[in-house]
């Protein structure tokens, strides 16, 4: 049989389910649905069988003896774990202020204007008046020292960590490393809620957590002296780090840069991490194959969105206009710091209002888009003033802006993207925690096919690219029905090829 | 006779001319050489075809009574044209030189990198040095104020702008008023030596040139208080300040902003504007036609240059991943401008270094990629050190570098783009004089077709986005030339019509 046969007999077929005396117009209909219904079925068939011949990339293997540091081999013994406290000399926050009170605001919003253009110039005028009068960096200090922080050379850079151990009550449950990973314009900051709900035990639950929340780079860790630190680089300390502090195994959780790297952590090291736990899942593999094959999809899903997302992910792909503004309006900061890290990170560096404005606009849309319209865009919606400064402050006392936004230039380069962890699938256990307000959206087809052991994907309500710092109970609860999901699926893994 | 048989006689004819005993690849090869020929050929007719059928666009017809000031009505009676002077407060010079000594420059430049992360620190350094120690910018006032100032309210703003006129010698010859418009990042700074060679009187030629210089709504001249004026309604604002001046005709040059302004002065004002004249012509036209039109030429040049670019800008979009690397290396600033200008202008009006930094970026990369190699970014091969601190002075100066990039918002915008002025051909007599490194390449066949009159197309061998800066000389030259031109195509236009 033939597929035109096939076709007209689908139709002859369908038509006769309905009514002999079928008008012309039903007949044509009937055949036209029939004959999307067969090109749809062959294309699907079709990509299929494309993507089974295709074969499977291999992200390469990372050398994990390159010293990224500026000082001589020599200086670099190994000094150990160094325990850290933050602190600031009185100069640093005398000068901040005297830059804050000296602030240029010359300008006024546009008429009717909130976030529509930017960070609200009058809003911004209420953050710089509750950071001079209100905000207590002594209080906020203790606040950030409450969690132990360390420090110790890993690839010849120092790099800052906080190792939080379980609660004293959790003597005899069995304890769960977890390497906690954030992102840009985020900070250690962002885990301080949900580091405590990870460990305190839980009723009925054998297990509690271990912490190791790590900055990315940023922060207090030293940064690069060398160009090519992108995130399967970064991955590499980090494991280096895990098996320094006696880790053989761990779990690792991330989102936003966290994601990243913990996605090619996960792809380099599928014997050390036991499972990955991000609130960020996506495919960024850009190949023709799978580029052509989710354009189809898409398109396909614009006049049945079924086809492409399910229901409850609709509105985050459809009107697909409207996807393509809210990328082409997010992502500016994206493409300045991926090509100019250092034009922008230089204005960064020498502004505490610029910077605050810059961070800040991040934590406003970011979570989410209606945010523009509010005139003190949603900011304490979700966070405290305190909180979204605490954040500032990292960046600004440690001078970190220009060495972190780095990171996108590294990471959005050729010589990064030949790496092929961008292609390569994940193969450990994987939990994928998606919030409605993330930046970008990967339909779940492409999240099953990146992730070839994916033991849950759990869709929220709200929140968006800082899904630990908006809703850290979410997230949590989210790590912990993960775990015995990854212990599953490892066991099935082992059983399965013993 | 069909298509096919067309096809097939084609390539009959072609063989029996070569050989008669020919191989069955040379048949193939010829019938295939013929069918690309006659498919690009049939390519051409039809989208000639469909372009004739293809309604012409209209731009929108804008209103010039709007008060885009923040003033009431009644303070704005006509105050005339006021002379101006350039001063600033010895507490500004004293502020800027604080802040630059207390510059942060924590890090140095990644190892083995010039300006590939955007501007060198190394540097800006020596910028900061020569800022601080040689830079007089009481001697530079007294070079900004040597030409003739002016401002007066339209449209209610306080809009400033250089009148110079020409020179004793001048006295019987014929005035040719020219409205000189910049863009961003520049300023009236641009135009210093280009203006004294349009009022300078030059052999054998019986006119000289009057100069209206104006800075676009930068700098000296009052921000809007409302959203929405972009390219088109700041047209407005410059045609009734010719108007004012007692211009009811004259031309218009100018690259940049400056090109996206003086076209929408052409496109609205035909009957006044007597020619343009561009740095940078461009055609913007997005719809489906135009791009389906010109990807297809471009994709066809990708294997034959000829068929899309004229041999000597071949290196202008030829090889395609090149000229795209380029377009996404050099367009960040842009697209945080379009979307984020309150965000990024907060930043950029509290750090004289970032300033620098951010706007001599674009100096550096703009006049020439090969630029980012080099230590210096290729500054002072056009510039010197004190051209280019003139410029950031007088963004930093009058603080207008956060109203300065609303433009890039306002002309991205849905409400800009409705009005068709990037779709609407220009039917003015039009100059274009094109220099190799422009940011945004149109081929010569888009511009033809924007440009419906166009009395020239001058190719030049070195030159960038600030050609007016770079090359004065050339860009002066230039537009004496099209002078005659312009006027013949005006007398032609005239007497057909009589």
């Amino acid at each position: 049989m033939s597929f035109a046969q096939l076709y007209i007999g689908a139709g002859n077929g369908f038509s006769s389910l309905t009514t002999r005396n079928h008008s012309p117009y039903s007949w044509m209909f009937c055949k036209a649905i029939t004959g999307v219904v067969l090109a749809i079925s062959g294309y699907v068939v079709l990509t299929q069988l494309w993507y089974a011949a295709y074969p499977e990339e291999i992200a390469a293997t990372l050398p994990e003896d390159v010293n990224w540091g500026a000082r001589q081999p020599e200086s670099l013994k190994d000094d150990g774990i160094r325990p850290f406290t933050i602190t600031t000399s009185p100069a640093v926050i005398e000068h901040l202020k005297f830059r804050l009170n000296h602030t240029k605001f010359p300008h006024a919003p546009l008429k009717g204007v909130s976030f529509e253009y930017g960070f609200n110039i009058d809003y911004l005028k209420k953050v710089r008046s509750y950071w001079l009068n209100s905000y207590d960096w002594s209080a906020r200090l203790k606040f950030l020292n409450s969690l132990p922080h360390f420090k110790t050379i890993v690839s010849g850079l120092d790099i800052h960590f906080i190792h939080a151990k379980p609660a004293a009550s959790a003597k005899n449950l069995k304890v769960i490393p977890i390497l906690l990973i954030h992102g840009w314009p985020g900070s250690i900051r962002e885990f301080y809620e949900l580091i405590p709900q990870l460990i305190t035990p839980r009723k009925n639950v054998d297990y509690v957590f271990e912490v190791v929340a790590h900055p990315a780079g940023f922060g207090y860790s030293e940064a690069a002296a060398y160009s090519g630190l992108a995130t399967a680089q970064i991955g590499v300390i980090f494991k280096k780090l895990m098996n320094k502090l006696g880790y053989e195994k761990f779990y690792v959780s991330g989102g936003n840069w966290g994601f990243k790297i913990g996605r090619d952590m996960a792809i380099a090291y599928p014997e050390n991490v036991l499972g990955f736990h991000s609130t960020m899942c996506m495919d960024m593999h850009l190949a023709p194959v799978p580029v052509v094959w989710t354009a189809v999809h898409v398109w396909i899903g614009s006049f049945i969105p079924g086809f492409a997302v399910a229901k409850e992910d609709e509105h985050r792909l459809y009107p697909l206009r409207d996807y393509a503004n809210w990328l082409w309006t997010e992502t500016g900061y994206l493409h300045l710091q991926a090509t100019k890290p250092d034009t922008i990170g230089t204005a960064l560096l020498d502004s505490p209002i610029g910077l605050a404005a810059y961070l800040m606009d991040k934590f406003s849309s970011l979570t989410n888009p209606a945010n523009r319209k509010l005139p003190d865009g949603g900011l304490t919606k979700k966070f405290t003033l305190d909180a979204l400064l605490d954040n500032v402050m990292i960046y600004w006392t440690t001078d970190s802006i220009l060495t972190a936004v780095r990171l996108y230039s590294e990471y959005l380069s050729n010589d990064y993207i030949k790496l092929k962890f961008d292609a390569a699938p994940v193969k450990v256990p994987t939990a994928c925690a998606r919030f409605p307000h993330e930046l970008v959206y990967s339909p779940d087809f492409r999240v099953n096919r990146k992730f070839k052991n994916l033991v849950r994907i759990s869709k929220y309500n709200d929140g968006g690219l800082y899904a630990a710092f908006e809703e850290p109970k979410i997230v949590a609860n989210d790590i912990w029905t993960s775990i015995p999901l990854f212990l599953k699926a490892r066991q099935n893994a082992s059983s399965g090829s013993s």
